[in-house]
């Protein structure tokens, strides 16, 4: 077991048993306040840690990085350092938080300096996003969308069960949970059209995602093996792929998801590393047909990760409106990855590569409201006895997730994002 | 008119009147030397100006920018500053070549610090691209291919005489000319399969594209008007968008191009500027219907670039496969990046947006082999007596652009790219 995730590690921080960052979690983010400039921490139950304040008074001496990228407003150059120095600042600091560690906890200057109430600071993009790809990898997602949109009988696209189906999203537009949302324009004609009109979507929409951050490049022409995705990955992110239903289904064909899409995703701002997530594997759904070589893997590489989705209309109370989980994802990340860099694809420092909607088998586990309500077709009740069929301007989306090991609580906090009407 | 584009400005520096960089030109790229680290220069003739040392002494003074920005790898910063900078720029540079001029010329120690010949050069990538867009903007290209994989009667989808049809690329893998292309791998699965395998494209093609990078960056849920594009635009290259049809094929439904596309694109390494392309403005093809109006433009948005794609087999001749042209594209620029940004889509600095595949009305003028062959099934024949169906190892594609006005030609060089074996 990699030693910063021992279920009998204490602090000397008191954290709530309910947080989602205990200390065998430490999450990377990169965060602000009025008097800190941009710069990476660890989350550590309602603090940050400070990574650049303890780098600057030499706490990572031990370690062959040059701890001046903790002062950056991105994880990037870190990243670049690649997995031994991931692994080795995570113990660090977890050695640093222990509560048999009197370094920082015996020095109340030293607390206040490089202790930030989470509450007093703002959390920035955690990472440059250079390249972002979306899979399509839930099982169930993908056959309600084509029961929908083609055919009940043959909901499934031929080549569904043989790769991980996935399409190239807009990178620049990936922002920071918090970040107010505009409605989209767009073009958008109903079947009962006879031309296009150009104006707000009516028919807003979530997608519960998960996505994975990469630390480590490859040259183009290489091809990363499944085994060897973990040493490419360094964390997890929850991530909500807005997406505009109306525009979407005049423009996609024949070339894919475009404006339906691009016009903002949103991530949560801590980056859960795959170390921490370790105690989560479990098995993933039987593949069936066997994938071909290239895609076959070894052990288990699914994760127990409870996600929520809430929806809370302007000034009342939110409504839980889906309960799903990252285990049910039928491609796992490691599949994905090696999909990817089968032809050659060069991978990139600061890559996000995000799940697909991730839905299970009952309907309060359909990870959209396009699913949710079927098309529009049945509208969902609300706590404050509204409806929706699809978001609505001055909602607010949430989504949350975590995992339990041993009663240890391994979350990700939140991506939280309010809906204003189109500009 | 711009002053530097007048057509009788002439060089100090002898031209041949068949090169593509007269003194009305000026295109901007990135350059290495064994004594010269990357920087900015210029082409002007059979040389590169060295704007990096130009900066260093003094000589962009007078404008308000930072010279420094020509020390990088990458056109990104000088871009930045945006058009009134770029002008400036290429007027200075256009003053300090002219043959009325002496402050470089009557200084022949500087004539050497300052000018290198671009067989000495390493052409490296002009931009760090941010993200990138392919579009799909000729009727005729569109055309072709509905014919070929749909029906012929209905060739083009509903939605293509109404916006734009893109979809998003991968940047990762934009490469600069002479960067060797590897054949791909992938999962194919051929009408009479079975099930897919696992190996080598047979159906490797290029397609001949024209690409707009931008200099100027949006705010999320801003539009740029067309009336305002020319704004953003900093100039073009020629584009070779490697496709692997038979991965493509097997891949792309229900989200379009992936890891068919996604193993390369190459560009030429000198950027020419819009304001040099001016003159070459021409009238485009009638839309009707008539585009929404956040689609509708004044003027002539079309270029007079007449472009070749030579196809060279291993030590032996060239053979010129297609002439094309891209005044020929239906969607202008102006009206692709407001299309791209009428969603609130933000644009960087460093975004590169494809034309897609540029087709003309007769067979010698398609841009593809998919095309030229029919999908294979009306070979090529080579100056040497071979056929092609498709790209073969060892084969060189070369494309070539330029367009003419007053005698005067401004030109793109080429992008010239030798196929290599499967890894």
């Amino acid at each position: 077991m990699i030693k910063a995730n021992d279920p009998s590690l204490h602090s000397w921080i008191e954290i709530d048993p309910e947080s989602d960052f205990p200390i065998q979690n430490l999450p990377f983010g990169v965060f602000q306040t009025a008097d800190r400039d941009p710069r990476v921490g660890v989350a550590i139950g309602e603090y940050i840690l400070d990574l650049c304040e303890l780098g600057s008074r030499g706490f990572f001496e031990l370690i062959d990085f040059d701890p001046n990228v903790f002062h950056r407003p991105s994880l990037n150059d870190f990243l670049a350092y690649g997995k031994p120095v991931w692994r080795a600042v995570r113990n660090r600091v977890s050695d640093l938080l222990r509560n048999d560690n009197d370094e920082i906890c015996g020095d109340s200057d030293l607390i206040r300096k490089c202790l930030v109430l989470q509450q007093a600071a703002q959390m920035l993009l955690p990472v440059k996003v250079r390249n972002y790809t979306d899979f399509y990898s839930s099982l169930e997602h993908a056959t309600n969308v084509g029961t929908m949109f083609r055919d009940p009988k043959q909901a499934l696209l031929p080549n569904w069960k043989h790769l991980p189906v996935g399409y190239h999203g807009r990178a620049s537009s990936i922002v920071v949970s918090g970040t107010p949302i505009h409605r989209p324009k767009g073009q958008i004609k109903a079947p009962d059209m006879d031309v296009p009109v150009f104006g707000p979507t009516r028919q807003l929409d979530f997608e519960l995602e998960v996505a994975f951050i990469t630390g480590k490049e490859t040259q183009l022409g290489q091809s990363i093996p499944p085994h060897e995705a973990e040493e490419y990955i360094f964390g997890l992110v929850l991530f909500n792929d807005w997406s505009a239903r109306d525009i979407q289904s005049w423009e996609y064909v024949p070339l894919g998801p475009f404006l339906g899409k691009s016009f903002a995703s949103s991530i949560s701002p801590w980056v859960v590393t795959l170390d921490a997530l370790a105690p989560l594997k479990v098995k993933g759904p039987v593949q069936d047909p066997k994938p071909l070589p290239y895609l076959q893997f070894l052990g288990h590489h699914n994760y127990d990760i409870q996600l929520e989705v809430l929806l809370q209309p302007e000034n009342r109370p939110a409504t839980s409106v889906c309960r799903s989980n990252y285990k049910y994802l039928y491609w796992n990340m490691h599949q994905q990855l090696a999909h990817q860099s089968s032809n050659g694809c060069n991978i990139q420092v600061g890559d996000l590569y995000a799940s697909g909607t991730i839905s299970g088998a009952d309907k309060g586990s359909y990870g959209s409201m396009l699913e949710l309500t079927w098309r529009g077709t049945q509208p969902l009740q609300l706590a404050d006895g509204s409806e929706r069929s699809f978001v609505e301007d001055f909602d607010t989306v949430i989504m949350r997730g975590y995992g339990q090991h041993h009663g240890i609580r391994i979350g990700f906090g939140e991506v939280r994002s309010r809906v204003l009407p189109a500009v």
